[in-house]
């Protein structure tokens, strides 16, 4: 019988240095001969990314929040049927960029939507599949803003890249509340270089075992 | 003060003739001076007609049903804040082809979601906006299909017409169902030829007032 793999999660706000972790820690856990599927939200399927594509394109048409989180939500209803569970039963290592936190952050925290309609959303969605460790990478809002408008070739950036200061921040404060309030979300300072991180993300998954 | 429109619904399955009854209500309401928005779901905005292209298209991957229901939701909501709310309120009448009565139809009863999670999301999504009038276009499935698939060149149809006869007898079950529950849906024998069933519609209308 296949035990049940991990499912490890990152998080924060745009220029935190998720991507770069994503892989340092991938390569970690492949080193260590982990099957590991590394994956994305909103996203990670064929109609997750198109519902990602819908999400994210800046549009003049102003986006009501409910809208928003529930285009979150089926993207990620079905990531989970169809990607994240499966890969779990087989004992295979599922990193992802971004889950239900980023809900609880962006559009409860960012936008106002009522945390508890995202609670009943995220039951309703995945039910007990929730990470076993998620790594929050904490970074002052206005930092992070400013790496994302250095990065060549995105002066624009998508919708949410174009959110203001003030956004940013109330995601910020969501994401720090919620890794007070749950033990499986360890806070990794993100204003470190970007192998500090990385060892500081390793530490964690160490001590995760399994 | 304006006071406020009507909103007014058509339900039925694929081939009842609502596309046909919708453009002769509209001429009805038009000639007698009203003001009409005329749109559809899921739709009726560019994001949710972005929704719509994406819940259609035909595709491999199975679709998780939960998802396709916070899909039809999402487009709802947008769909509701941006155009029929404020319709209703500057007085116009609003026309829809399709709304939450077919997720109850399609996503509860042809797919099995659970119709107390479909009712909390019309709740949140939507609110109080139900519609004044709802015309339901009552036809066996069997007829419904067999003039969806006589179509010149829809030989192959969309995500909804690709499924089986079993589904359109769920989903006619639940539409009769809601019909004899709800006082403001009105039944319509389909199989009667347009002429007809447009006489029933104004019937409908006429009796509404307003």
């Amino acid at each position: 019988m296949t035990s049940r793999g991990r499912f490890l999660t990152l998080e924060g706000v745009e220029g935190a240095g998720k991507t770069t972790a994503l892989a340092g820690l991938r390569r970690f856990l492949t080193g260590q001969g982990r099957r590991v599927v590394t994956t994305r939200e909103p996203g990670g399927t064929p109609l997750a990314e198109d519902i990602r594509a819908v999400l994210l394109r800046p549009r003049p048409e102003p986006v009501d929040a409910f809208a928003e989180t529930l285009l979150v939500f089926a993207a990620r209803a079905q990531h989970v049927a169809t990607v994240i569970e499966p890969a779990l039963r087989r004992g295979d290592w599922v990193l992802c960029d971004r889950f239900t936190d980023s809900t609880f952050a962006y559009q409860a925290g960012g936008r106002g939507v009522d945390a508890a309609a995202v609670s009943w959303l995220a039951e309703r969605a995945h039910g007990d599949c929730w990470p076993d460790l998620t790594l929050y990478l904490d970074l002052p809002a206005r930092t992070g803003l400013a790496r994302v408008k250095g990065r060549a070739g995105d002066e624009q950036g998508d919708r949410f890249e174009r959110e203001r200061l003030d956004f940013f921040e109330r995601v910020r404060a969501a994401y720090r509340q919620r890794a007070a309030q749950h033990s499986r979300i360890v806070s990794i300072d993100a204003s470190q270089d970007a192998a500090a991180v990385l060892r500081a993300v390793e530490a964690a998954v160490e001590r995760l075992g399994g």
